[in-house]
């Protein structure tokens, strides 16, 4: 852009160059929710009008997928751009489930500090930055939001607390407004977290601003207002409380979508909808079907998650895309958008979406995408998906062909087999060792889960 | 034994009831020897005279293994007739090899001190006890040999040192006398363990005793004396090395062989040879021919070892015995070798062999072996074994019908491969997640080793 533009624009009435030109970007982040449990993704049971219009205004990624299948490693491969075993993040942080053997345990698990998240990126670019909910990437004061990229905070450090207000709140249960300020909410918090962004971007219209609002729903506890429970009579038990607070996170997300309506800046922002890793479907009644699999596991399940952007100057209406994307694209892309340099982000292992969606770019954003706890192990190339396992041989999927990995092709193709083995361990040999380790009954706990949850499985001719 | 059998004894001389009846125990014990590197094995290049003449005495097990292919765990699985990993002790503890993120580092690793020895179970029969050479078990002062059940030493903490004095001696590489009185060796380290053990079994030669007399050699640095590399003059660089060390080792068995004799205790004393894992053929040109693998990996030559055993009072001459047994086998035949109640060692791996031995007991002592470090691990199941790479499909191979591991079978019995591969992962289960943790460069290079050491490998038929 010329002087003669720029001072064009600031006669025109223009708040500054920045406002106008930079999208203002929020990302809509639930947690533990089921693939198939919004109505855009083909529920016939949940209510999310909201979501299903925000769907409508954008693109849907069809395969869409997170970094890892539990909530920690997924949010520090979202917040980096990176796969997070590559600096140790590889097993789930929950203070109570760490093995004795650990090197981290408790508070001081978290993201590690020479690590820089979306927020310190945009900050870089000259965005207001705001964190709502769910942080659960470190409990410690070094590891908190307002020292990692965030300029607010309202939420709570753990991964998991109660809807309603605790009488004696501790630890990382304790809801905090920026830091170190603890209140706990007056009413449901799934709406006082909206709220909060709301009046984030009210504050911050004339500039450019990123809001990361990351839900605790549908996490357990299993906890609903009886407003929105009243809404589901025909259901019962976890079922019925899962539709009610997916009811509530959909008002809540039309909060925020509302906000940005009313205020007339939603055309240049980007909005994007996602959710940290699949449903566990044993815990909180969530459905996954299609895929196989739950939260914990790598079955797509485990990883394939709902993914909405939309961007109304940008992106296409209605539209879909349908090669795999990761959450790890959301930093460059966000960071591009913002007017960052690509080249900034050489040790990223994310790439910008965008141009792949408006089809300036053709082929694969990924040719290749890892995954990785312990043995247990992913790697997809193309459209095949090997998963390394610990109690079986490993097992080949054509994932478009057999959305429900039914068909186990290993036998079939045993070259390929060999050829993705050799590129997920060179992979492997890329990570660190992680910082942290559970209780080794948890991955029994997750191989049973994955085994409840797998029907119809079909072994392959041997 | 009656009263008047007691007092018969006594008036016959003896000095006491318990020296005549609990046999003496030696344990040899060489560092990274090859499989085939003694005469008694097969060897056509080295020269073991003592160690072929203490395998004409007793019983050669032809398939004799350690529980790891590093020294480090091995000894931890020796010393406490446990499986290691079940107590963490699942890598190897080197200082400079750890990663960053490693829980325990440096001095800080050992064997755990909720875990009993060899030498605490042996004292508690009444033996004295000794440990010479190398150590390994931890550097720091609490996990010291004098601290873990035995009541002298002479050697070093660490895992490898020179075979000559130092003139500055640092850290683990310090040779100690008992606790602390650190002195150098006043000539080939070898032949100083093996005296400094004669002197101690002449001083208890009237009560029973454990001397574990773990040599460092034939470990790198390659170091030999002027006049065993003379005996040599066909061979060059590290080959030649390499048997001068292992001549040097045999004349050192065959200093406390001779201590034995002379002093009248060699009939009832249990002589056992064996060594930690394979050799690591391309540090110390050792040969495990005919077994594929080297130290650091899982195939035979990485965990199958010369064994001997001598017990001439109990034990035929030059007997083999050919059903797998296991160094955890070692603490349980000695401790009921020393009268111990086998009741007593309910939480051990290992069983009693000796009854196997003499063909008191028909079948296998173990219907089922376990090997583990990270993602690698091994299922040994009758004659069946299954291996589990982080790089390759699982491969099987029947073991006695073919000892150098060439002929892969797992596509040939696939449900066999699906049932051990069960088993294995139910083992996993029963163990603790790892004290520490190497970097994890090491896994590319134990990879590389053993790829580099497996010649005509023929891959299964798809």
């Amino acid at each position: 852009m010329k002087l003669y533009q720029m001072l064009l624009l600031l006669l025109l009435g223009q708040q500054s160059f920045y406002a106008q030109n930079k999208p203002n970007i929020v990302l809509l982040f639930a947690d533990d929710a089921g693939y198939i449990d919004f109505g855009f993704q083909g529920s016939k049971v949940m209510k999310t009008p909201n979501l299903d219009k925000l769907a409508n205004s954008g693109v849907t990624f069809t395969q869409g997928y997170v970094s890892d299948p539990t909530c920690g490693p997924s949010r520090a491969g979202l917040m980096t751009g990176k796969y997070q075993a590559r600096f140790g993040y590889e097993e789930i942080n929950v203070p109570g489930f760490m093995s004795s053997h650990s090197a981290l345990k408790g508070d001081e698990m978290g993201l590690p500090l020479d690590q820089q998240t979306i927020g310190n990126y945009l900050q870089k670019q000259g965005y207001k930055t705001a964190a709502y909910g769910k942080w659960h990437l470190g409990n410690a004061d070094r590891f908190h939001p307002l020292n990692r990229g965030f300029d607010e905070f309202y939420g709570f450090r753990g991964g998991a607390r109660s809807y309603f207000a605790y009488k004696n709140p501790k630890g990382d249960h304790k809801m905090e407004t920026n830091f170190g300020k603890y209140e706990e909410p007056d009413h449901y918090a799934t709406d006082v977290f909206a709220e909060k962004a709301a009046d984030f971007i009210e504050r911050n219209k004339d500039n450019p601003f990123f809001v990361y609002l990351s839900f605790n729903a549908v996490h357990t506890p299993m906890e609903a207002t009886e407003e929105d429970l009243k809404q589901f009579p025909h259901l019962t038990g976890k079922k019925k409380t899962l539709a009610a607070m997916t009811l509530a996170l959909d008002r809540a997300c039309g909060t925020v979508l509302n906000k940005l309506k009313e205020l007339g800046i939603d055309k240049n922002t980007i909005v994007v909808f996602s959710n940290d890793n699949g449903g566990p479907s044993d815990k909180n009644a969530s459905t996954n079907k299609p895929l196989s699999g739950t939260k914990s596991n790598h079955l797509e399940g485990g990883i394939r998650v709902p993914f909405l952007m939309s961007w109304p100057e940008k992106i296409k209406k209605k539209s879909r895309y349908n090669y795999p994307i990761i959450t790890l694209d959301l930093l460059p892309t966000f960071y591009a958008a913002a007017g960052g340099n690509i080249e900034d982000l050489k040790d990223i292992n994310g790439v910008n979406i965008l141009p792949f969606v408006a089809k300036e770019k053709e082929g694969r954003p990924h040719d290749i995408l890892f995954w990785k706890k312990e043995t247990r192990a992913v790697v997809r190339e193309g459209d095949y998906k090997l998963i390394r396992f610990p109690d079986r041989p490993a097992e080949l999927y054509n994932v478009p062909n057999d959305i429900s990995e039914r068909y186990n092709l290993a036998n079939q193709y045993p070259e390929k087999v060999k050829s993705m083995y050799k590129k997920l361990f060179d992979w492997e040999m890329t990570l660190e060792r992680p910082l942290w380790l559970l209780k080794r009954k948890y991955e029994q706990y997750d191989v049973d889960r994955m085994n409840q949850y797998r029907e119809g499985w079909i072994p392959a001719k041997d």
